[in-house]
């Protein structure tokens, strides 16, 4: 039987994650696959309630939104991700702990392993099959969106930290870790992954 | 000159662990110590947030619970016991780390290890001179104070389990562990620790 699998969409703000889960999703139900989507943070009713203290709750020591980030990402595992794969549901997600590596890892300086061990114990073997790193400049996806949150109103230079802590990741992580062109349409990036998941063969018996 | 030292009480509720650091801020203040108090969760703006969302917000993940107790105390660490204690001033917490490994990591079985790994990366340096486990019978603690919030209305099972975390911890750590009996007079206890306090030079200088 096809096992179900944890994809995850990556990357800085406004390089389209969102339309990608859209998009992978719509391909994935067409062929008889149940998804289930979610988001980081966020996604169940203490994610939502993290997100709105992590968004809008005005400024916090680094470690402790790096935890914080942690704490919803337990809750979402255990309560909707972990669940959904169990029986058969693919995950698609906008975000995971790769988020916290290269935010608070490696643009706040956290240190990228010590924020992985803060995340790991929580997160077990749940873990993505596949992310998917939308690689694009920091100056091109600011100008798609505008910041609408603490986090998104940071300045440039922030987010080419975190394209370097993408980059870094990306470098050294190539198992689980897939670099995509975001400037490309996202219709095209879907339909290439698509491909990838057929070549992997984990779309069979479908 | 003399440190400044940071010094915890611990125990399950009802053992009286805010009359002491009462008692002992009253007598560190007469000899001209300067003190601040704090508690766990909470402390500070994000910690009050996080505090309410611990004791009302609903059922949660156990790793969920222990994340946001770490991130609550994160934002204490950096924002006010370590600029506390680098100004000369003792810190008295109303709990720890501590109860972090006897609730989540022992009776919630998520290993006092493992819990620990998740605490120890924001807390660096910032650790307790002396934790104080103020010890008592399960039964005579929960008559003394019956449950204000989720946390407190748990069942005394439950509080036996917590207790058993605290002797292991106690067990395996005599050196910044001390345990007293919080069935005797509180002002007993409170005179015993400073005499504690002088005999390891802690107020010399006053």
């Amino acid at each position: 039987m096809r096992r179900a699998r944890y994809l995850v969409a990556e990357g800085t703000e406004g390089v389209g994650k969102t339309t990608l889960c859209d998009i992978l999703a719509a391909r994935l139900m067409e062929r008889g696959i149940e998804v289930v989507r979610v988001r980081e943070p966020g996604g169940t009713p203490l994610g939502e309630a993290v997100r709105e203290v992590l968004l809008h709750g005005g400024e916090m020591s680094d470690w402790s939104e790096a935890l914080l980030f942690a704490a919803q990402r337990a809750e979402l595992a255990e309560r909707v991700v972990r669940p959904a794969l169990a029986n058969g549901k693919w995950v698609l997600s906008d975000r995971c702990y790769y988020s916290s590596l290269a935010y608070q890892g490696y643009a706040r300086r956290l240190g990228v392993g010590r924020v992985w061990s803060v995340n790991r114990p929580a997160l077990g073997e749940t873990l993505p099959d596949l992310v998917v790193w939308m690689d694009m400049d920091a100056g091109a996806a600011l100008a798609r969106q505008q910041g609408r949150d603490r986090i998104g109103a940071a300045d440039i230079a922030w987010h080419r930290e975190v394209w370097k802590g993408y980059r870094s990741l990306w470098t050294s992580d190539r198992g689980r870790m897939m670099r995509v062109d975001a400037a490309a349409p996202t219709e095209r990036i879907g339909e290439r992954l698509v491909s990838v998941l057929e070549k992997r063969g984990w779309l069979r018996d479908c």
